[in-house]
């Protein structure tokens, strides 16, 4: 039995998952072909405000991977979507983000408005890379006006080929230094993003897969779903064993051809635990792998998910020069 | 004995202080004109890193206040000026604030860039209201790559007269939540204006005067220096009563003419504290005023300077009715 054959969709976050930068994942392509030949309901999910669903599904279909608009969620969607539940019709919003945004706005009935003056309702925040400080000072006296407070997602920072640069999270807190308080917001790990990618993928039993803990795999949990973790991308092997309960996803695997694999088993006991062939035992506080260090990668993400189990069981444990030894997983 | 007799020199804060915006605080311009007759130095101190000196300066004036160039101390100069004892002559620094800030580094000598590939030794933010986004991805990007990490200031928020609106403390944040740590800042509340001001001042006993508890009374007692807090600004008596001991001023006054007048002076026991007629003392866990509620502004301030000690040496105290009954005191 093959990990995916316990499921009937599966939701992928993009970046770190599917592609880094302008590149496919190595793997995840001929992985993604496999699924819909076998006519397994699939689902891109991205934080991502500032780009059209339009540019996203471009960039899919050029690196090779099959999306339409049906398929596509940005968190603007999601927005823009639950923003017509929340408010009255044709209300004026402000838009601090990108023009995607506030197409997006219009589209779905709102009068899009850039300042204070104007007396919105409410304002979104959203990503954009080329946002005016002065947007900012309009958020902050909006909202001191009385306006309610929205947000597309929170992603602190965003990986780009140049390293880390500041995500919408940023202009957030610079909005709650002056305010106080907090937003609505609407991206993963917030519940009506992965809401509306279920509902989407009209699915019974969906499986999310993503590279982050705090995003992906917190949302997953919170929406009662199972997540697949995989090291393409943010978090590795030492943020899996240091993840707390919310933080902790249903399997493990080196990319998303996982899900073709069958699911890693586990046998656990307070002492030790083994995953296939791999078992870590506890010798004087530390963990320890009974067999040495396995040559492949697969037996090594093997003992790291057992490394994992016994350490959530037992947080005192050493694990450090165990991860460490296991040096082709992330 | 007036309250100004005890000290050499006075340094103003000048927002909520000496002038609400574009207009003057009532009284002040005729207390500052008495200073200057009496020959007592005076300093003017901002936090503002986008805002000349000489605008500084022709505001000043155009108010009524006597101030030139030796007078004038703005967050802007005391960057540049540590940067020259920090940085290596020539360096190239990364300025992401106003163009003011931009010519204080190159009259310093540095080498002013705005790109993280141009390989700056070090970055500095300072506010400037119409920031692009794109140069706090340039910020971040120069911190990950080796750069040291500077801020002029950290106010959060900046009043005016249309509400509060983000302060350079915010685009501080933003990088924070990219890059971890935290900047070396110059501004008050941080030692380095304090210092300059003082070394400026050229006084013996300065006394610092101010409307904020977080950056001129922190400010002045982090530097060794007494405060008076004018309540003609953005803090209050409750902020005062609620003030942790780093934050409580030397003095109290309704505003800066306050130096004119005699210091108040306290009689304290644990159970009662008396300045001048009026006396607050502990009934069943509440402070009490003895007379009753005082009809003048500045008998209330007596009871409020009263309350603050008593609250200050019991915390368990509840201050709020008679806090609330003094209506003339913000």
């Amino acid at each position: 039995m093959r990990l995916i054959d316990g499921y009937d969709a599966a939701l992928f976050d993009l970046d770190g998952v599917l592609y880094l930068g302008p590149m496919a994942v190595p793997g995840a392509v001929a992985a993604l072909q496999e699924l819909d030949r076998e006519q397994v309901r699939v689902l891109y999910v991205t934080n991502n405000a500032a780009r059209e669903a339009r540019v996203v599904i471009d960039q899919l279909r050029s690196l090779g991977y099959s999306a339409d608009e049906h398929n596509v969620l940005t968190s603007a969607q999601v927005a823009a979507a639950a923003l017509v539940e929340e408010l009255p019709p044709g209300a004026k919003v402000l838009c601090a983000g990108s023009p995607n945004l506030a197409g997006l706005l219009e589209r779905a009935g709102f009068e899009v408005v850039y300042a204070a003056a104007d007396d919105p309702v409410a304002v979104i925040q959203g990503y954009h890379p080329k946002l005016d400080w002065r947007m900012l000072d309009e958020v902050s006296l909006a909202i001191q006006g009385g306006a309610k407070w929205y947000a597309t997602n929170d992603d602190a920072s965003r990986p780009t080929e140049r390293g880390l640069v500041p995500g919408v999270g940023g202009a957030i807190s610079v909005i709650r230094l002056v305010v106080g308080g907090e937003p609505t917001i609407f991206g993963k790990p917030h519940r009506p993003m992965l809401r509306e990618a279920i509902r989407r993928s009209a699915a019974s039993r969906p499986i999310f897969v993503g590279d982050r803990l705090d995003t992906d795999v917190s949302g997953a949990n919170g929406a009662g779903i199972d997540s697949l973790l995989v090291f393409t991308g943010a978090h590795g092997k030492f943020d899996l064993v240091q993840a707390e309960p919310e933080l902790r996803p249903t399997h493990i695997g080196a990319g998303v051809a996982a899900l073709l694999d069958e699911p890693r088993p586990l046998n656990l006991t307070p002492d030790q635990v083994t995953c296939r062939d791999q078992t870590v035992r506890v010798e004087s506080g530390r963990t320890v792998l009974a067999g040495g260090v396995p040559v492949t990668e697969d037996e090594q993400l093997d003992a790291v998910w057992a490394v994992a189990h016994l350490v959530w069981s037992r947080p005192e444990l050493d694990y450090r020069e165990t991860l460490e030894s296991l040096t082709l997983v992330n």
